[in-house]
């Protein structure tokens, strides 16, 4: 079996579904207006679309501009608030908890990430815990803010509870990424960013749409059996913690997302577990919160407060050149570091466009529409 | 399928495995002694002694009195130092790195997660990388030194190549485990301490002696081939990053582990990758090693950098009550919280006393001889 090129995956997938190839900058204007439209002001507008954008410029087309109307719709129902006031009320020097006034992940995440930052550069560390926060795209983008600082940056979020834990048929967690991007010099940085389940969401939706089965080990029913439906979360079934199962380590992909959830939301004020706010506006909001909004949590350690930064980068170059040499399995061409495949995605297709799902660009024009805008 | 209460598979484990049970305190002294004997001050055979054996009390028995020996022959080997100068050899507000002057693990991590915990009073977090190390028992131990401060504590490491990444025939990642522990109220706290991989090692010791085959997808063949030869390691097979395969996420195995590596002897100037010092002193030293030693990587949080203590323990009480209270599967009485097993394994074997394999026995026996020492 020989591994694909992402080049060559992109293409195949066009052949299999029906897509539509935007320019970035069509996709950005897009989405920029209609963040406009609905209240934001022209820095949020900014900072929201470019958010939104990475995860479609990196490949994660289940958390882009693909999720735009559910932004809206939040907005609609009145659980997104388009001119928040974002605030630090509480901090230490090296720690920060921000209150996202209900305003949109996307926006927060960012303020909340240079807060670390600005901390990290003062004590060494940032770690900023945040509340009253909606969804915020990807981890990966945040966490990637702290590399221009020569430092390491951290992302994590909770969400709505789509996860069982180990032995239970309960949907408790939800798939809470991490995010961590580590800064080389002439090497390209390491940036790992994933969910603490076996498979996102997002692959899931694939699958729905192609009609096609899960493999084993993804999903489970509402009993707890193994399931290879697709669609089990509408039938009252749970996606699975990293692992699977206990005898392949379900319980570490549990105690994962359970220390996503706490750092996130039980150290800020969030409303943590079963209680995380849904994203879908038709779902209702769970009853007795303890706490406000979705909670995300942020890290930046200055790479100089342990050894001076050329130091480290150079060693980081030696890291990956070492584990990129490392021996590759038959049929496949070389080792990958975390964050390869999306740098790849974002070199082709800053070049080549942004491929839509039909279904996805006739959401989309449908929702312009309504604002008196041309996708 | 019921599941067994720890007393049971205690019971269970005894009529299996041929083992003699000793007190605590029976082993604490012996092992004391021990460390007595090769050199260390009786501050640091205490320190190390009771790190050694919160393992055993715990229930992780591959990683308590069993590796006395190894560590002996360590230090026969010339590979640790029984009377460090550990010291501080940079460090900010929040940060320090640590040189361990190729001291025990267990010793020099007490020293290093002392030194976050002092940070983190007056920062709000500490953070600390080692290097110039050796193992250092398990992670768990050191991290819940944070809790009676009301502090959240993790700890990791690094340790010799085991693992493949995905994709790839060769060893270039310990199984570096990641410990975090979490204060709670009137609720016992919480303790995750897992390997980022689908099966620690230990695991697999168990099943040697018990000439029993793994589960598929803990271990490939020298070729990466899926096998379930509990001997694998020894015909240059490798254990696989939690995640088992890249369709069950083993990317996200591999990318956790890279960050322990990277974050424990990258950012401290310890020996990283494939280049990791091997535990069995057999084994020769890597050659050209980047940096000294095995790394360690240690966080302090306190809580109140980020909301009122009681407050957040308030909600962590919430949150496992909650957790606790998920409905279980079907032949399962309840969920667990990360760090109930090993509890409930420390509660019986303080009262029980401590099996050891009698395999363990006879060689502490023989160890014994060698000082004087009668286990």
């Amino acid at each position: 079996m020989r591994r694909r090129g992402f080049g060559e995956t992109f293409y195949l997938a066009l052949k299999i579904n029906p897509v539509q190839v935007f320019s970035y900058d069509h996709l950005y204007t897009f989405t920029y207006n209609t963040f406009r439209k609905i209240g934001c002001s022209q820095e949020h507008a900014d900072t929201a679309a470019t958010g939104l954008l990475a995860a479609d410029l990196r490949g994660i087309d289940s958390h882009g501009v693909a999720r735009l109307t559910g932004y809206v719709r939040l907005w609609e129902a009145g659980r997104i608030n388009a001119s928040p006031d974002i605030r630090i009320v509480h901090e230490t020097p090296s720690t920060a908890v921000v209150d996202g006034d209900a305003g949109l992940g996307l926006v927060v995440a960012p303020f909340a990430m240079q807060t670390a930052i600005g901390k990290a550069r003062n004590a060494g560390t940032g770690w900023v815990s945040v509340r009253n926060s909606n969804h915020f795209g990807i981890a990966g983008h945040h966490a990637m803010m702290a590399l221009p600082y020569d430092m390491i940056g951290m992302a994590m979020t909770n969400a709505s509870a789509l996860v069982a834990p180990t032995f239970s048929t309960e949907r408790m967690l939800g798939t809470n990424p991490i995010a961590v991007a580590i800064p080389a010099g002439s090497q390209p940085p390491f940036v790992a960013d994933f969910a603490t389940t076996t498979a996102a969401n997002g692959k899931l939706e694939i699958l729905q749409r192609k009609n096609e089965d899960t493999p084993l080990g993804w999903v489970q029913d509402k009993e707890a059996n193994p399931s290879t439906d697709a669609n089990i979360l509408k039938k009252q079934g749970a996606l699975l913690p990293l692992g699977s199962d206990r005898e392949h380590g379900s319980h570490k992909g549990y105690a994962l997302g359970s220390i996503v959830d706490i750092f996130s939301a039980v150290l800020s004020g969030g409303s943590y577990g079963p209680w995380a706010p849904p994203f879908p506006a038709y779902v209702p909001m769970p009853e007795n919160m303890p706490g406000q909004g979705l909670g995300h949590f942020f890290g930046a350690m200055r790479v100089d407060a342990f050894r001076p930064a050329e130091e480290f980068k150079h060693h980081m170059d030696n890291w990956i050149t070492r584990f990129r040499a490392a021996k590759p399995a038959e049929g496949h061409e070389k080792v990958l570091i975390p964050g390869d495949p999306e740098r790849e995605a974002e070199q082709a297709r800053k070049k080549e466009g942004i491929p839509l799902a039909d279904s996805v660009a006739a959401d989309l024009t449908q929702l312009g529409a309504r604002f008196g805008l041309v996708l």
